[in-house]
């Protein structure tokens, strides 16, 4: 992109960050994990990132939070990186067309959860990463530290115990692909390591960082390595658009046109290969679980710049 | 693209049509439709179509079949440019996770279907054009004629008395939809419509000129008019991208990595977005519905060429 | 029974009756058919009739109404009695679970209804009379004649029209079964028959006479004639017990006791084996469809006269 | 019964049960329990017991065996003796349609368990046991004690144990229902007193003594009290009808047309209201999980007999 390009980005993004800020800031935070509810509801920040490293933040954008399932690209990448794809036998690259923790289908499909994004589906990548790793807590954060250039991203054990306080539908959940012969592990064990990658907290700034290496088809990390083969960089966008939003996914793909990855702690992830990530924050939430002013200020930014890959 | 890349394609297509020609044709032709099991399983046709209109066809490229599902893009399309926004309040845009013609989400979605690919959804677009047109039939064939540069498309009778004959499960489909309030018009006429969308005939040359428009934002059909807005455009290429093959959308969206639609009659469209459009034709199907060799092309297609909008 | 229990019925009967017609008469008459939309939702009527053929009614008891879906009883008896236990290859005899018109579990189930009392497997069963009859129109109220020595009792073609102009959610059924293979003659024949069967207009009297059949071993028709084993009419009371009151049928077996069946007209036919049939009529509908005055009048009853199979 | 009656129960008995073992022993024994798996499979057993308290037994009649779910008729009617009718606030009584462990219609029915039989019923009356009781262990076998007249009936901590290192999907069933607030105890409490009511052992003989309670209006248990009231016996004898077996439940009532309960270990309880008990035992089980030479032992029984409730 050339630089005439990136001034009307960082102009586009404090044009709607402005708009939408003088709006109505509608929606519930998520509160059935007590900790979530904590968050000033108010926050929202935004940062875009383009692949030569330029960054635009604007509001509350260098304010950590729970990036929640966004986590799960994170985990996806870790073990798609490690097991290659192999790991498909065990999960499928389908939309769900049900919320994220429905347990009907798993039902129907014998314990193979649709796609790596509904929790089901991220737990059974939780487990082979911990049948692969020494340690996979430990190793994850480690992954993290390489590819976003910064060892203060950590867990979160506020969050963790939170979770677990409340977590009995994950619990089931759990139990359940266990049920069925789709985790190796222990579930008590399975449920801790998923309940810390969802703890994990980023700011818009580190997010949009932390996600370039989906981006950019020259990316390296901090030890000078590719993280993952363009092929498979693809294929991991191709589930975010298809995926990445439960049962909105569809519409996301509709109205910004861009892969993306939500999560309940109000955080968007969403990137636009060969040129930029942008990572937007506002803890209200939809009644699907996705961040309303996130979905709006990405709808609008889509618009304005006309960029989307379709 | 450059005339390069442009020759490039030529040799791509040549080389994988080969290797796939020289591999076993396995699947099975669409059965349920007694005329349709009527075709030759061994054709096999492709045409790749640049937005600078050149065009490269191999093997039986020129062949006419039936393209069925895919004529349900245009249909939508027409709908779209007619009605706009409007239409979204009768059917949505997320994948339904389902085969194409399940009943079941329609019960807990009171017949609202999930999107306009699925057979309900289509039947919902069919219900608008009825409602808004003198004659439905006439005016969808003049705007095929019309964005194709060609009025040699045509509906096929026999075809449509061969899917009335057997048709239940879509009079099920389209009844059911009508007891919820989403059919205005006699569902008979509303699936004499539709049988007749399905039953459209064009060869691989014919399918991939068709949708142009949707790939290429300056496009002007015969009249020299403007066919969707580049908005419209772009939002149903990414209903195509999560919605277009049915319970294997997800899969063609990480194989593939394209905008595209399956039809059961053996074909598939599918488009890059500023570069192209690809029509690829072989009848034999895989347990989705999906042609065998149309999937492996693409996906072969592709991965040779490195060009997929992730 | 001795003389003394049939006095109580008397006295209980009248009690009873006269308890609920002092309180609020709540619910909705049945609405979706038009012309039973018509009917005055004041009427109440009650009649009991001991095997020794002791009537005893009160109010309405000798007015008309639609019984609807209890004539799935009866088209049942005819085709059992006709086919014996090859019915039973085509329909189930398990409870549904689900509503009275639902599609979902014929997707999962196959195209083989749960039971004859869902709407699904009373086509089942009218298309098995349709193709072992003439006439099954003229042979069906033949039965009934025979069955209630009585040929004042008549299909209402006004009642038939009124559910042809607005059955698709019937259509749809037919068809969807008709799809996977398990309707062997035309969806509007079976249709046609079928509306005809639930049309069937009768009295509290006449259908407690009606149903005498299935409760006194020792029965014979006006052509002195048995009209079902003893074995068969068991099962038909099993069935009514298990699946009488769509998904309110357990609440039914718990709360009365006896087997029944109701239809939306607001009737509901219950029988004491070797004792009684009690039929009891109020239009207006709890939101399961059953007569609400009905339930309540039937749970009473058993109370007060302890007496349920139980 | 007259004696005549009762003569004929012991002829009955011994002929079927001689025309049964001359015939193949087909079915599975449950193996997902380890310990249940090591039973003996060509184990059967039946004992018949009037209420005047004749008995008659044939084959393994005295052994003990694993009775399963056949303990959730005794933790219901605990239950209900001790709370009435507040405990249908929290479970229904209508059939499910489903098999035994499903979670779906949990989801759909928020967490409200169709009815007490299936496990996720059974559990929330285990935890309305837990939060009444002071030892709901304890409490629960002296219950059992009472009204079998006989302490020699416990628990088996080997087949606790057992259930404890396989139970995925009743420990997800548990922390589901939890989910949604309709367990309040800590679920692993809940669970462990679920598997421990499931691994009672009885033989034929105490389980035909156990559940006279049931059939016998006058019973006193062992302090000469009555256990449930005439009604409430009526009501848990009309949900075992409709719910007893499962997803086959229909089939039972229609077939053998008695209440009646079946468990995992092979076993079946059934009773006919004022005249007897009746429990066998043979270990190999249908595809439903109900025995088979029990089911098919029942239903000769009830043909010979000419004695069914309808």
């Amino acid at each position: 992109m050339d630089t005439e390009e990136n001034m009307d980005f960082k102009y586009i993004i404090e044009d709607i960050y402005k708009t939408i800020s003088s709006q109505e800031n509608s929606g519930q935070v998520a509160n059935y994990i007590p900790e979530l509810s904590l968050v000033d509801p108010s926050k929202f920040g935004v940062c875009l990132r383009t692949i030569e490293n330029q960054k635009y933040g604007v509001g509350d954008w260098e304010h950590k939070f729970s990036i929640q399932s966004i986590s799960k690209v994170l985990s996806l990448s870790l073990a798609y990186k490690i097991l290659g794809d192999d790991i498909w036998d065990r999960v499928g690259v389908e939309p769900s067309g049900n919320p994220f923790n429905s347990l009907i289908q798993l039902e129907t499909d014998n314990g193979i959860p649709r796609n790596p994004f509904i929790n089901a589906g991220a737990m059974v990548i939780c487990d082979m990463l911990i049948s692969h790793c020494k340690n996979a807590k430990v190793e994850f954060l480690e992954f993290i530290h390489r590819i976003s250039f910064n060892d203060q991203i950590n867990y979160s054990e506020a969050v963790v115990q939170s979770e677990l306080s409340v977590g009995y539908r994950n619990i089931a959940l759990c139990n359940f692909i266990k049920s069925f012969g789709n985790i190796d592990n222990d579930p008590s064990e399975v449920l801790d390591f998923y309940f810390h990658i969802c703890s994990i907290e980023m700011s818009c700034s580190e997010l949009s960082q932390c996600f370039l290496f989906l981006t950019d088809n020259n990316f390296k990390d901090s030890e000078n390595k590719k993280v993952l083969t363009t092929s498979q960089a693809k294929r991991i966008n191709a589930i975010m658009l298809t995926c990445g939003f439960y049962d909105e996914s569809g519409e996301f793909s509709f109205k910004v046109g861009l892969p993306g990855k939500s999560g309940v702690g109000g955080g968007i992830i969403a990137l636009h290969p060969n040129k930029y990530t942008i990572a937007v924050w506002s803890p209200r939430l939809n009644e699907r679980f996705n961040s309303n002013r996130g979905m709006q200020f990405l709808e609008s930014f889509t618009t304005e710049t006309k960029l989307s890959i379709f």
